[in-house]
């Protein structure tokens, strides 16, 4: 069997191990949620968002959410965690009794697996997104959940140019979606747009923050269809994710983008929250 | 660990074995594929079909396919086959090098399970369908292949009612795709057609053998877009799939199908195919 790399510890169930059952749903159909939480000296950070998101999506697949066993699983993983680390929380429908589709009452599976990464201060010089031929999956029952059902993404990931940092991907209707693995926002005249995510992608607990806390930058942010003409127009593009943080953008395909003032205003002001 | 019920071997890799590595990619993100066969008297029905679209989809998601590991991964399982039974295969592109949607060059996984299945005699006095509230999913880079992200189909799944066989799927276009685990015809005229699945579902084997075998029976089949009119003006409907082959359908929601003349013919020569 092969190894787990560049991981720090595996748990399955509260338990350490390295290896799930074949028959598990999340392997079999991708029936499961997760969640990539920064851990930072020590803390997961917004852990309580994250959280919030995994009960949501588990609500809507009909899977058992079990708050105290991940706070549990949170709390075992944070004690081995170095100061920058991710901890990625899945959990699975679990073990299946029969073969098919349909689920079945039954235990959900706990995978948590605590991941080294590097520091993203360099991001603040812009990074760079190419703009993927694979269109976002639609399917608005599963919109916004970040579930196990990733093709979409991994195809997307796969066109990513070597020194850009991620793609940007549209629907079949040509609206933009968000990164493969980033929410995005544009900027104009001082005010934020969002892609709404009522048909595809995934509602990112960093872009969550981001509209939370805009406001009190006196920042309006809006959520709504935007197009590669919308992004033409813009000032200023962002990116989000729980990892990045709040990232300024300067290139999307050929169109550069030299300001980076609300990214750099919104990254300090969230980076100094506590968790 | 949960044992693995119902099944009769499973192996990975060639080696019999019940448990993966945590950071299959199969697992973390769906992305992988699978083939569910027929075993009967000890032969893989439509083997070379099955693994014709494997190979395909292997193709169009990057992952090397390995005709020789997989026909011996095959002459394994039919070798421990009861006189009927379900063999899946699963590709995954394997273990992550690192965490993150992009495909690093690596290894592909194949896990094997024989399944205990039972005959589907009795299904030739008509089965019902309802019809699913859930959408199948929309992603035309990913239409017609047998993937892992089959989250719309279990969604879709658990909305089969008590005593109905399947349910009924449409698009967000109100396009008819297919049954949660079934391909579907409709036939009015004494002509077939079936849902073009050109940005949604799955391209069964058994659907392709339908349409490879009907003209030798003088019927034409058609491929289009097919909505719930096409349905009610229906005078007969069919579903197919590797372990059923092909069914009559006596309704269809609120649509009752008395005529099951085209199923029957369609079955009784299929059935009398040598794999």
């Amino acid at each position: 069997m092969s190894s787990i790399p560049a991981s720090l510890g595996t748990w399955i169930d509260g338990i350490a191990g390295t290896h799930v059952p074949v028959d598990d749903r999340g392997l079999q159909y991708g029936d499961g949620l997760f969640e990539t939480i920064l851990v930072r000296d020590g803390t997961a950070r917004f852990l309580a968002a994250h959280l919030g998101r995994l009960a949501r999506g588990c609500a809507r697949l009909g899977i058992p959410y079990d708050d105290d066993a991940l706070r549990a699983d949170v709390a075992r993983a944070l004690a081995k965690a170095p100061p920058l680390a991710i901890l990625k929380l899945v959990v699975t429908r679990g073990s299946a009794a029969r073969r098919g589709y349909a689920p079945q009452p039954g235990a959900p599976r706990r995978l948590v697996t605590l991941h080294a990464t590097g520091d993203t201060r360099s991001m603040t010089a812009g990074v760079t997104l190419g703009i993927a031929r694979t269109r976002a999956a639609t399917h608005p029952a599963l919109a916004g959940l970040k579930h196990l059902n990733r093709l979409d993404n991994v195809l997307a990931a796969a066109e990513i140019a070597a020194g850009d940092h991620d793609v940007l991907m549209l629907d079949v209707a040509d609206r933009i979606v968000s990164g493969s693995s980033c929410n995005v926002f544009l900027a104009r005249d001082g005010r934020l747009a969002t892609p709404k995510l009522d048909s595809s992608g995934v509602s990112g607990v960093l872009r969550g923050i981001v509209q939370r806390e805009a406001p009190k930058l006196g920042l309006v942010v809006q959520e709504r269809a935007l197009s590669l003409a919308d992004l033409a127009t813009a000032d200023e593009v962002l990116v989000t994710n729980a990892r990045i943080g709040v990232v300024p953008v300067s290139r999307v395909g050929e169109h550069a983008f030299r300001s980076f003032e609300l990214a750099l205003r919104l990254r300090g002001h969230i980076e100094a929250l506590d968790a």
